[in-house]
């Protein structure tokens, strides 16, 4: 396979392709956060993203990395989620037209987040039809290009400027992290923000947070094959529920080392009401992942200085509400 | 008096003091939240800055601008909000002592907050006692150094640092705002960045945003002397709350021409709840009010791009809350 291995020149592509179309996204800190974690965390705060999410990041690269002529022809991705809705917003940008394809069961509000950047619809029973086939059948009858959501380079290097910037950002406060955790479900952003993070810090440790009775990464890495989602497995992650790990997040996790932990929609719960009083965050379930993978084990990071990666904000009022209310009334 | 006039080289101080010590908040926009007002909006979002107001911009530069053996002897603060927590915090950083004075009736969590710092604190009863008097005292017996909230020209000049970055960050982007709001109480904020955005947009119209009912700076502007809250005024914007504008401020708004707008509650919950949805920013009632503003008034805003200071986030989940059911249930 021609794009089996990775190159860290595919991030530093990214990085000049993306200069001043994404947000370089802030890192926060808190003494507060830091005193009820009881370790220090840099907190990148990639929830403030265009779209809500890092997924923008990915989506964006991808478009632009295609040539000209393909670009111009428009893209396909399947997703009822941030992934979905950063191609959608990601294709208004630079001019070209965009279908997503979700499930008929879709909320109308993820429906109509799409519809308002532009871009097409497709619904299909997830019962009766597969959305790999119906992608596929748009590529191939209108020349459109499928994005893929994590497992494709240039959506990993997309990923990876999270992490570049948030290296610098480090850097330009003189920390050096000691360990750096983000959320994981099929693994591109987890796999690109630890390959830009690992040859700066090299004795860097690394780790994804999965959900609790999900770890579908961690059960790859174990079996060294992508793994799916176990059937029937409900949680709040709403947003690392995707129904598999991905190949070439997975070698690259290996490569650096990374290791998984579960977190549970308890934490979770915890970690965004956390974030709201500390460091004043709006953070969707899977966004506040590997915050709660520090809250959920806490003798791993006692004392250390912790990088967490904050990746996205798209939680509709209910279920934030619900994380307040749970903090109030623990 | 030897302080009457405002000099632009106390904001460049004060942004070379800053440096490193703050966050460089960062200015977000968002294509739903244009498309919802009709106007091109970019957002400051100071509701991430240390503390979770503005407050800490000026609270720090004041404490900096202090000579050394003055500052070693502490400073004093009256405030059952942003600032005290601001200037416990920014005593906290400098190294100094810091008594902030409540009344005994603050909620336990802001008397908390002050001593979670390491600041002492000073229970007054407001019905019977001076809080002024107790501060005088404070400062006479202890050499301490009063923090003034907003009516001194170094605190001015530090929330003006928050102007600085707003003009650079648009002036980075291309962008040139037609107008500029800001939220207004004493007029620490808003006068200090209007005396920062003024200068390097000289077409830009300046707008100030206060509570419905309570048009204190407006009323100030129109009489030529500071005015107080009216009596018995009750509003959701408790940073606006103040008992009086502040005389320096009200001469640096009318310098740059500007005027106020006046916002309800029910404008700025509905804001607070677009915010969150849009730009996934957590904002307090008062941090919501310039935003409160182009929602309440939007034939002024048609068309233009309008430049706002989200200006806190310290809210207490109930009102959070409250804010976003509203929304669901308009």
């Amino acid at each position: 396979m021609h794009d089996s291995e990775f190159s860290p020149a595919l991030i530093t592509q990214a990085v000049a392709r993306l200069a001043g179309k994404i947000v370089t996204t802030p890192m926060l800190s808190s003494p507060m956060l830091d005193a009820a974690l009881g370790c220090r965390v840099l907190l990148k705060a990639e929830s403030l993203q265009r779209t809500g999410s890092f997924k923008f990041r990915g989506a964006l690269n991808k478009l632009l990395a295609l040539p000209e002529d393909v670009r111009a022809l428009g893209v396909v991705a399947f997703s009822s989620g941030n992934h979905g809705h950063a191609v959608a917003a990601a294709a208004a940008q630079v001019g070209c037209a965009a279908v997503i394809v979700l499930p008929r069961s879709a909320p109308a509000i993820k429906i109509e987040s799409c519809r308002w950047w532009g871009a097409e619809t497709v619904l299909y029973d997830p019962e009766t039809e597969d959305r790999q086939a119906i992608g596929q059948h748009l590529a191939e009858s209108r020349g459109m290009t499928i994005v893929p959501p994590f497992d494709d380079h240039d959506v990993i290097a997309g990923q990876a400027t999270c992490g570049v910037e948030f290296a610098a950002q480090c850097g330009a406060a003189d920390i050096t992290p000691d360990v750096i955790i983000a959320p994981c479900s099929g693994g591109g952003l987890s796999s690109g923000v630890f390959a830009a993070m690992h040859p700066r810090y090299p004795a860097i440790e690394t780790v994804f947070a999965e959900p609790q009775g999900s770890e579908k990464m961690a059960a790859t890495l174990a079996k060294g094959a992508p793994q799916s989602r176990p059937a029937g497995h409900v949680t709040i992650l709403d947003g690392l529920s995707g129904p598999h790990a991905g190949l070439r997040p997975s070698r690259l996790l290996k490569a650096c080392g990374a290791r998984g932990l579960a977190v549970s929609d308890a934490q979770t719960l915890r970690a965004m009401a956390l974030a709201f009083r500390t460091v004043k965050l709006v953070l969707e379930p899977a966004g506040a992942a590997a915050l709660a993978a520090v809250l959920q084990h806490p003798a791993q990071f006692q004392g250390r200085t912790v990088a967490v990666v904050c990746s996205g904000a798209n939680v509709d009022s209910r279920t934030f509400v619900q994380a307040l209310q749970q903090d109030e009334h623990p």
